[in-house]
Order: structure tokens, then C-alpha cells, then sequence
């Protein structure tokens, strides 16, 4: 096999770099010499930048400490190329060909979400178009777990491990004082609840769960809210309910537009989100006089490695490994999908997918897996994603914290010329 | 030894548990009989709400559990006994010493922070006024450090390590952009910075460690602040600042008070602090026109049982079982201490103090122990630090979620007149 290069792309994961760590051994034992990593994704190879991976990943154990950091250790990018009938495409795809090229590069790999899939597409158009022989292969991450066609993505075991272990710890903590109580938490997801229904998963023998769960696929509306909190606290002092970034009013807008904060606005369209807890936290305040307390699991719940689903890890190693296996056996234009096979016991393989079934494109909750009032995950919900949370994978911990091999920012920057 | 009583106040901590275990486990072995629990402290306790311990510890196993579930077992309160002078105060310690005479109590133990002691030291001056040979021992506890005489307070610990552990994912996360960015994370402390000094336990030979750290105990300047943040940001892209929730205006104000947010005040006029870093982010966005994120770390830095330090566990399980000794060798109206005997190896006993040196009382970080331009902790600090984060004690996963030993809201409420 020629050499191949990987990069990473979109928001980082705690196990991104477990799906790299797959890609390159797969690669390396399939024959290539080298596997490039691009620095900051597409973005920074159009500049270059990209180290030779062999030089980094030296013995197992380096492998095994990428395996356990999070966040992309590739750096990442949110970068959309030009469309492939933008006159002013050429210059850049005839850019990033001629790199590969130089580079001997017979496969390319993309870890990514829906944004970054568009990537993978408009490449492999690009390259059917030109009659190139590299292989372009998607490899999906997101915690969000809104990729369509795949069971689920990796990321999201872990981001939902994490947050139905704080859930718990949360619930503990709020019921302290048995004084009248209410805790908002609000958790990432722009349009899918994916992540806010994980909350769920900390009901058990051992915890009563959160009180209510409000995803952004069931249109919100903050009076109604108000009164289901009032009922709620009406039977018990200590109310913890969990909120996604995303909920929307009826009329489309996003519920933390109602607050004073700043939304900025990404290279997608997207707008930042924040502030929704605290928004709601402040008018329940207001409204039932009760003292409240709103909490933004922000990047904690995406960067968590301390914390990670080991389901998960090994996931994302095999997704890496199949990439390089279809790229060999040379499919392009693809991403790699989990297929899962039976839910007791837990079995999943991989499969196939042409990109454009799943770039651009979001995967929702089904509103059947909500129960009447909207307020809680039926046992549907529980069923898929008890499994993608199961058992640990320890970190390596070094003077009491977990180690981590990383780039610095000076080898981010600089590696572009010294390499290649 | 008579039966014993014990009960846990103020806020809750990863390890308030062990020192329950530690506490009950000592009387059962020096012969109490009965060990009683107070719910929500001495204000659930003047209501006769307690149970016999003896109930809901069975088995080896429910101890183990005990020690690894974080907030506080028995709930907590905030609670201020009247001063002794008080004319309303007879009636209220009258009653109190007679429910402990109805239960055959011979020792007292209360589980604290500065003003639980006060608790104590209001009953031991009362109890010694009264001629009862009933012992008052305080068992200390809070994850913000600032207690005196003691080396260090149970809860320290795992906060720290908590804090070190994120910091470094919150840094790894930070970083994939390569773009200018400042994440601005806030951490808990009202007057004492110890644990938002922790935050330089990050740093090290896999990790850049925080930019900036600003502690309550220096006078907040909010242009020097800005000045600081744009010099860093000359130097490298992501900047990643600590910063207490309780840093001061020169003139006194909170930082967070110049926000929009509503701050109650609590039954000890302790303000309510939130929003310092986003009302900084804020003022950084504008000023230098970065893009900022704000992070709260709220209460999950003081219940992620699921990132105890095994050190910790087993200091605040120390003190509960040395709290027991005091009160069956005699001593009343005292707290149990740490006390460091080296650092290299880390090795740690108890003692006694007198509870009038804790009481209402605050210790902070000495300013020897801050840089010269206040931004980075020195290297006396991390020594202090660094031994207290050491080791873990995995939490026991059931369905990969760690398991906790719990009293539902029910129980809490209803418990009362059941038993004893």
C-alpha cells in the first residue's frame, strides 16, 4: 500500500485520537511506509502543515496514551471547501492534489462529523473527476451521535458515559440541603438530544434520575415549562432537570436568544449557543420563587478521557482500521458506519456508506422514543445506549493525573516546514 | 462507649462520606452500640430526624460504597446555633441535650467546615456549663482548604485533583483550533484561592498548564486583567486563565457582582458568587476582540466522587476514626487536624486542637506562595499540593456507571419518626 494520510476535523472527542491510533497501525500494517498527519485537518494541509507520524508514534505505549487523550491530537479545523463549480475551486483542489501526490499518497482519511463528511465528498468527486487513483475515506466522530446511517458515532459513548456519571454526582449533591431546589444543566447538541437524553442513563436502584429531560427535537415553550417545574416541586423539594443548548421556541428561535448573551456565528452558519440554563434558571427563579442553580457541562463533556466508554475507544480504533481496509480494497467516496447486530450481548460490526448519505446531513432523536409529555426517554432510548457506555478504560495516570501525549502549540505551528 | 451521633454540615465534598464511614465503623469497634445519624445536620436533628446507622450499614460492601459516594450521606444544612447569650438560645440546646440523654448518646460528632465547627464549639461551651459528660469533637471537612491548625481539610484533595484533571482536558480541548482563543474558567473559593490553585497542578511535561491564575486573596484589577490577557495572547493562540469565583474589586466588590446575575445571601451573609468568568470573558470579547469561552466548574468540582484522590479517602476516613479516639479518651469541645510530617515520602497525622482556633475562622494562601506579578502559583505551593491529589480508588462500575450507597428524598423525610 502507498502511504496515507490522516487528519482531523470539527469538534474534538475524548476517543478522536483512538480512531487515529487505528488508522495508523492499520495503515503501517498494511504496508505503508509512511502516514502523514494533516496539522489543523484540510485547512492546514492547503498550508502545508502536516508531520510524518512515524516520527511520533514510537512504541506501543505512545499508542496506548493516544488511545486515552482526548481532544484531537492532530489539531482540527472547521474549514468548508468551495463547491466544485466555484470558479475559484480549481486552484485549491489542484493544490491539494499535487501535495498528495508529492507525498505518494495512495489513501486519505478524514475523522470527522456531517461538516467535515462534506470534505471526504467534494475530494472524491473531485479526484472520480480527475481521474486520480487516491482513495477517499470518511471515519465519522461526533459526540452529537447525529451522523445518519450509523448506528451511532463514536464519541458519543463516552460524552454520554460522562454524562450520566455527572447526572448522578449532580443529583447527589442537589438533594443536600432537602430545601426547595431546582438545577438546570444544560448539555451540547445544536439540533439533535442525543446527548441531552444520555441524562437518562443516571436513573437506577441507586439514583432516583433526573426529573425532566428537554431535547431540541420537541419544540419548547418556557410557560409550560415553568408550570411543569412548579408541579414537579410540588411533590419533592430537589427538582434537577436536563436542557439541551439547542431547544427552540415554536417560532424557530433558539431559547438562549432570549438571553443577553453574545451568539457569535461559525464558517457553517452556525450559531454559538449558550446561556439557555441560565436563561431558564432566571425565569424559574422569578416565576415559583425557588432558589435554582444552572450548570453548562460546556467542554467538559466532550473532552472527558478521565472518563471514557471503553466500548467506545475500542470503537474508534476499529472504525480507523476498517477505513484502511476499504481505502486498500479500494472504495472512495465512503465513510465507515457501526452496524450494530444484537443488543444482548452488545454486538457491532462495520459497514459502508457512500458520503453523500450522510454529508451536510443530521440524525434526530425519534420523538417516538420520548414519552407523552415529553419529559422523559422511554425505554427504547435506554436500550441503544446503556450498551455504548459499558466498561472503563483506566488512564495512565502520572503523579495523580492522567497522562497525555500531545503536540505543543510551537509543534503545531512550526512542524509544516522541518517535515515532509 | 455510650452510643454516638453523628452528623454532616455544610457544603457537601467528593469524601465527606469516608469520614462518616471512618466515624462509624471507630464507635462500632469501641463498643457503642448504637450509632446514630442526624439528617440535615443539627437543623434536621432538632426536628428528631436521625437514624440508627446500624439499619443501613450491613455489610462490608455498603462501607466501600460509602466511601466512594460523594455529597454528603445523611444531607446536609446550614444551620447557626443561637449564640449561648441569647435569650432564645435555652430552649433550643435544651432541647437538643435532651433528645442526646433519651438515645444514651456519649459523643458528638459533627462533620464540617468553619461554621459546622461553630456548632460544636457552641455545644461544648454549652454541655461544659451544664455539667454533661457528653464529648462535642468536630471532624473537619470542605473542599476549600481555608480551615486553620489543619495541614490541610479532607475534600481538599479530590477537589484538587478534579480541577487539575479538567484543567488539562480543558487545555488539550482549547488548543485544536490553532485560533485565538480564551477559555476562562471559574472555580469555587469565596475568600481562600486554594482551590483555584490547583488549577497549576496541570502543568507538566505532557501538558502547557494554565496561562493565568487569579486567586480572591490579590486585589482584582479588571484593565490589568485585560492588559495581562492580551500579552499572553501575543505570545500563542489559546490562552486557558483560572479564576477564583470570589476575586475582589480594590474597593471590596465582587467581580461577579458587576454582573447581571441575582446573589442571594445565605443564613451565615455569605453572598451567592456566579458569573465572574463569564462577566470577564465577556469584558476580554469586547475588549480585545477574541473570541473567549467561560467555563463554571460549579458543583461538579465538589461531588466527581468518580475522581476521588485515594489519598484523601483514606485521610478523611482517618479523621473519623480519630475523632472517635478523642471522644472515648475524653476530650470534648476540639477538632480533629492533619498534620504533615513530610512531604518526601508524604506522611500524615492527626492531633487535636482546641475548636475556638477553627471556628469562623478562614486560613488563605500565603502571597509567598504566588509569583511576582501574581499570575502562576510557586513552587512551595505545588509541593503542598501535589502529595494530596495522589492515587485512586476506582469507583465500583455497575453498568458503567459507579455505584452509590443513597438515601432516597423519602427516607430523608420520613425517617424520622420511624425510628430510634
Amino acid at each position: 500500500m502507498k502511504n496515507a494520510i490522516v487528519g482531523q476535523s470539527g469538534g474534538p472527542t475524548a476517543v478522536i485520537n483512538s480512531s487515529l491510533a487505528g488508522v495508523y497501525e492499520a495503515a503501517r500494517q498494511r504496508g505503508a511506509e509512511h502516514v502523514y498527519g494533516m496539522l489543523h485537518g484540510i485547512e492546514g494541509f492547503l498550508d502545508d502543515r502536516y508531520i510524518d507520524l512515524n516520527n511520533y508514534f514510537k512504541t506501543s505505549l505512545d499508542i496506548e496514551l493516544l488511545k486515552r487523550t482526548p481532544s484531537s491530537f492532530l489539531g482540527s479545523c472547521r474549514y468548508k471547501l468551495p463547491e466544485l463549480d466555484d470558479p475559484k475551486a480549481a486552484p485549491v483542489y489542484e493544490k491539494i492534489m499535487k501535495s498528495l501526490e508529492a507525498l505518494n499518497i495512495g489513501s486519505f482519511f478524514y475523522i470527522g462529523g456531517n461538516d467535515s463528511m462534506d470534505t471526504i465528498n467534494k475530494l472524491a468527486l473531485y479526484g472520480e473527476k480527475t481521474g486520480s487513483e487516491i482513495r477517499f475515506i470518511g471515519v465519522p466522530k461526533t459526540i452529537d451521535n447525529d451522523l445518519c446511517v450509523t448506528d451511532h458515532t463514536p464519541g458519543y459513548g463516552s460524552a454520554a458515559k460522562y454524562i450520566g456519571v455527572v447526572m448522578k454526582e449532580i443529583i447527589r449533591d442537589a438533594t443536600v440541603y432537602g430545601t426547595n431546589y431546582v438545577t438546570i444543566v444544560e448539555i451540547m447538541g445544536r439540533n439533535a438530544g442525543w446527548l441531552t437524553a444520555a441524562s437518562a442513563l443516571a436513573k437506577g436502584e441507586d439514583c432516583e434520575g433526573v426529573d425532566m429531560i428537554c431535547l431540541p427535537e420537541v419544540p419548547f415553550n418556557v410557560e409550560r415549562f415553568v408550570e411543569k417545574v412548579r408541579r414537579l416541586q410540588a411533590k419533592k423539594p430537589s427538582i434537577v432537570i436536563a436542557v439541551s443548548e439547542g431547544v427552540k421556541l415554536e417560532d424557530g428561535r433558539y431559547v438562549c436568544e432570549l438571553s443577553d448573551d453574545v451568539h457569535a456565528v461559525d464558517a457553517f452558519g452556525h450559531k454559538a449557543l449558550t446561556g439557555t440554563a441560565r436563561f431558564l434558571a432566571n425565569t424559574v427563579a422569578r416565576e415559583i420563587r425557588t432558589k435554582t442553580r444552572s450548570i453548562e457541562l460546556s467542554t467538559l463533556q466532550r473532552c472527558a478521557g478521565h472518563l471514557a466508554s471503553r466500548t467506545d475507544i475500542t470503537e474508534a480504533y476499529q472504525v480507523g482500521g476498517a477505513a484502511v481496509k476499504a481505502a486498500s480494497e479500494g472504495h472512495t467516496g465512503e465513510m465507515v458506519a457501526l452496524k450494530r447486530i444484537s443488543n444482548a450481548p452488545y454486538q457491532c460490526t462495520t459497514e459502508l456508506h457512500p458520503i453523500s448519505e450522510v454529508a451536510n446531513l443530521e440524525k434526530k432523536v425519534p420523538l417516538s422514543w420520548v414519552n407523552e409529555d415529553h419529559t422523559q426517554m422511554r425505554k427504547e432510548f435506554i436500550d441503544y445506549a446503556m450498551p455504548l457506555i459499558q466498561a472503563e478504560l483506566t488512564p495512565i495516570y502520572v503523579s495523580g493525573l492522567p497522562h497525555h501525549i500531545y503536540l505543543n502549540e510551537q509543534d503545531l505551528k512550526c512542524s509544516m516546514h522541518k517535515e515532509g
